[in-house]
């Protein structure tokens, strides 16, 4: 919410290749190895040409932020709308792809005050697409989940999918398999109990 | 498990004091703040002691992480032998104190394997000790908790105060109310129906 838009550049190729190379070395070298200097030189450009499209390094990390964020909550969108919606949550928040890097965005948050602010917004937007979709989709559930208000379930349920997702990156399992067999027990009760008729 | 310990120079004083000019620039900067030179600075030291201590810049970090884990497996065996472990326990994990630090080597273990490696150790001595905890006061427990395997419920304890930890810390608060008020239903459901007796 802080950076300027550049409504010409947004959709550029350039601006999305270098943002691809940011992503790549916080992947391989964490948030540190991020320099207007270090991406210039593996996307084999000039540092002014990163300025150009990121003015600070503020600008380059949101906007890297900021397109994950937009994708998880197009993909969510379109889990709102299947016939599983809790079961395809669930599986989307379980997937280990966007871990590492969500991992140095939280470290980043800890000391730049602009990753703070729009990792708050993005979870709040979140959070509040996740419990329209739960409160909408839970009329055909069972209830086998009634006694946990949305709120709560969609709190717990993205609280144990990242530490799976952590802890999967660590190598750590101890209770995993308990907690994803109680998770599944509770999907198969909240299901719907007949097979999911497709809406028109 | 991988740095030459000093045994003479653990319990220095001056290796206690680096320890805590560290925490405070990772507290501050990130891990990226961290280095032999920002350290001796800050110190008011040459670069030269801090590598009398600390040969390189993975012994410094492992120290430190180390140090914070010695602690809390020492605040954990205390927990197991109070009244009320399961409620002790929770309470101890939902104290912020060490989450920014904590978010800041979970960064590093991304990209540093010795990090990463001693994080996983930590996590399952301190997993192994929880459940040895819980095991043991299970006994005096109501049936309200028995559905969920002891490993089950240490995973969900610990993801849950984490979440809740670094949400605090973003400023984010949906759904907390209700997981806290689920929290207290389902611990004190699990309390000794009789004021917990001291034991000899």
């Amino acid at each position: 919410m802080t950076a300027p838009r550049r409504t010409g550049t947004e959709s550029s190729t350039t601006r999305a290749f270098l943002l691809d190379i940011t992503e790549r070395i916080m992947r391989e070298e964490g948030y540190a190895g991020v320099s207007s200097r270090s991406v210039a030189k593996r996307a084999g450009v000039t540092p002014a040409l990163i300025h150009y499209y990121f003015p600070t390094l503020d600008d380059l990390f949101l906007a890297l932020f900021r397109r994950g964020a937009e994708r998880n909550l197009e993909r969510h969108e379109r889990v709102l709308s299947s016939p599983q919606p809790l079961r395809e949550l669930w599986e989307l928040m379980t997937e280990p792809t966007r871990s590492a890097l969500l991992t140095e965005f939280m470290a980043l948050a800890n000391h730049r005050k602009s990753i703070r602010d729009e990792i708050a917004e993005y979870s709040k937007r979140s959070r509040r697409q996740q419990t329209e979709l739960l409160a909408s989709g839970m009329a055909q559930y069972g209830p086998g989940l009634a006694e946990i208000p949305a709120p709560a379930l969609i709190f717990l349920m993205g609280a144990v999918s990242r530490a799976f997702v952590a802890e999967d990156a660590l190598g750590i399992s101890d209770g995993h398999a308990e907690v994803r067999a109680l998770v599944e027990r509770l999907l198969a009760q909240a299901a719907p109990a007949e097979p999911a008729v497709e809406k028109p």
